[in-house]
């Protein structure tokens, strides 16, 4: 029972670490709050860790591939083959994900959870479920054993990371059609209307746009997908990728280790996580707010907000690895700012 | 006439190269576009420097500072002695933009342009025009001749950096009290009624907030700024250390060498150097949208798109420099990502 274990180990965050935090931000050289975001994500590290001050120096994207039935119904701009051929890439080092996490001193952890053909590479972590997931706008996408060994697999993902000395994580995703599963899971849990949800992915043209809006709308409509039950959703019209996702997320918060959350599909698996364990969400930094549109909707109903606006709609973790370097800026902020009466600065009124 | 043979020098973008940075772009193994603003980014850097991927290895901010006759009108939350106070720390390295700077790899180089009392360190770049401006809730900032000084101030500043290598040049401000002039500039050019551009500065109450609004408006109805003439609005409502980051753009312009603007006063320096020079705006790569209200007017006055939103309201050049950090992933990706050919994925449909 892995997945209850996980959910058990995840506490709040410790308030009397922020309040160090927070007192230490406010003895700098500089109004207290002016340098927002910066500040308020070292007072979350400080909850999440216990430390005003921790290392973060290890850290990896955890990226979570799969493959979907549903890209049959011609969802994605790019078949389905596309998705082992990015693995491979990835693998290869040449991914968009693999330039900007060398940029930020970071790893890529690769993790196949069930794409269709399975890749013989020693650097993969096979976690896998099954070859894809069946066509959720004609049934589930997958039983719901497979969503546990799904969620489980990030799980095992996250910690052995963990174990591997990772202090701060974040998760990725790789598998051609999973914006649909992604919007069926945002429509589920919030209700909103499915066509202001639903964007181009990577790349599809205004009629397709319609057709994805239908298969969606029907995936829920057939499916009925239990919102109080988050495996109950993740197997109706999920994919294995984003219940990997939500086990990294998982396996993160219950080990008290940071985790940034990249794009849509991050967040779908975010909404799992937190539908399963809702103390979750404490453990979650959001990283960019991407062009799908419904990856607004999902911010708000997870409480969370992007510190970078890029126009970004790659996935990969590519938006997370950038706020890693964010991270790093906030950590050095407590750790080398002068403060007021090291620098002979005035306080009055700043702090 | 260094502004006028400065201002002669900026010329257009280079088109080619900009065309030959997107067929480049569109090569990537990821859909054409699916990296937002990391792509845009690197295009128009192609564009400024006329090289598909050029080295930008040595940066700089350039902190401009000065002090402002207005604070006597309790419009800012720190006595006017923090300016000199807060140059003190960041010429000794423990300032927030002193963090940031050597996080990112870049170096701060701080201009006097007129605080009050001068601080002799070899380390400053020493510009001045005068010993802070006059008060413009009752009458003009400076003269014309000392608007023209500030701006060529800065323009030699930045020439001096380019001069010994700098590739990529930033913004940064310090200056107790210049929120208020830089929101007369806002309101000036825009006409955007007072009430709605005023935000706290660094820290200020409601009350103050109404008083700040009152002395904007008489500074603007007592100096009546032609914003035909930017040399006129820097004159009557600005403030020594926003020409001096007027003159930085339009420096960092006419050398063809990318310049990041910071937040508010920034923007009201960009502003200075649009109303000069409307071309200088293809130089400029904005940098976050801070907490000010009248930031975003300010941005979309200039036709600008931030990419970090972290409701930072520092200055100093702090956005600027952590921007710096997504530059160099922008031109990692154009340097290092495999193309569809090399990486054996297909591009049906992705360019």
């Amino acid at each position: 029972m892995l997945l209850e274990t996980t959910i058990e180990k995840i506490n709040e965050l410790q308030s009397e670490a922020m309040e160090e935090a927070r007192n230490h931000q406010k003895n700098k050289i500089k109004p207290y709050g002016s340098l927002g975001m910066l500040e308020e994500v070292a007072v979350k590290i400080a909850g999440i860790t216990g430390e005003v001050s921790p290392d973060l120096g290890k850290k990896a994207v955890i990226a979570c591939a799969g493959d979907h039935g549903v890209t049959r119904q011609g969802v994605s701009v790019a078949a389905q083959e596309v998705s082992r051929q990015m693995l491979i890439g990835m693998l290869n080092g040449g991914a968009a994900i693999n330039v900007l996490t060398r940029h930020v001193g970071a790893e890529v952890i690769c993790v196949d959870l069930g794409i269709v053909e399975p890749v013989d590479d020693d650097r993969l972590v096979v976690k896998r479920v099954a070859p894809g997931t069946d066509d959720i706008s004609q049934g589930p996408a997958m039983t719901r054993d497979q969503a546990r060994a799904a969620v489980e697999g990030g799980i095992e993902a996250a910690v052995e990371q963990i174990k591997k000395g990772t202090q701060l994580l974040a998760t990725g995703d790789l598998g051609i059609g999973n914006t649909t599963p992604s919007s069926a899971i945002l429509a589920a849990f919030t209700g909103f209307p499915v066509d202001l949800i639903i964007g181009k992915g990577t790349g599809i043209k205004q009629d397709a746009m319609q057709r994805k809006i239908s298969i969606v709308e029907q995936a829920l409509s057939i499916n009925k997908p239990d919102t109080r039950d988050g495996l109950d959703v993740l197997a109706k019209v999920g994919g294995f990728e984003i219940g990997g996702i939500a086990g990294v997320i998982l396996g993160a918060a219950a080990h008290r280790v940071p985790v940034v959350i990249d794009g849509f599909i991050s967040c779908a698996g975010a909404m799992i996580a937190r539908s399963l364990a809702p103390q979750s969400v404490d453990y979650m930094i959001a990283s960019h707010l991407s062009e799908e549109p419904g990856h607004k909707i999902m911010l708000t109903w997870l409480g969370l907000k992007p510190m970078l606006h890029m126009n970004m709609r790659l996935g990969e973790g590519t938006g997370a690895a950038l706020v890693f370097n964010l991270i790093d800026a906030a950590l050095k902020i407590v750790r080398e700012m002068a403060s007021f009466d090291s620098a002979g600065v005035s306080d009055d009124g700043l702090r």
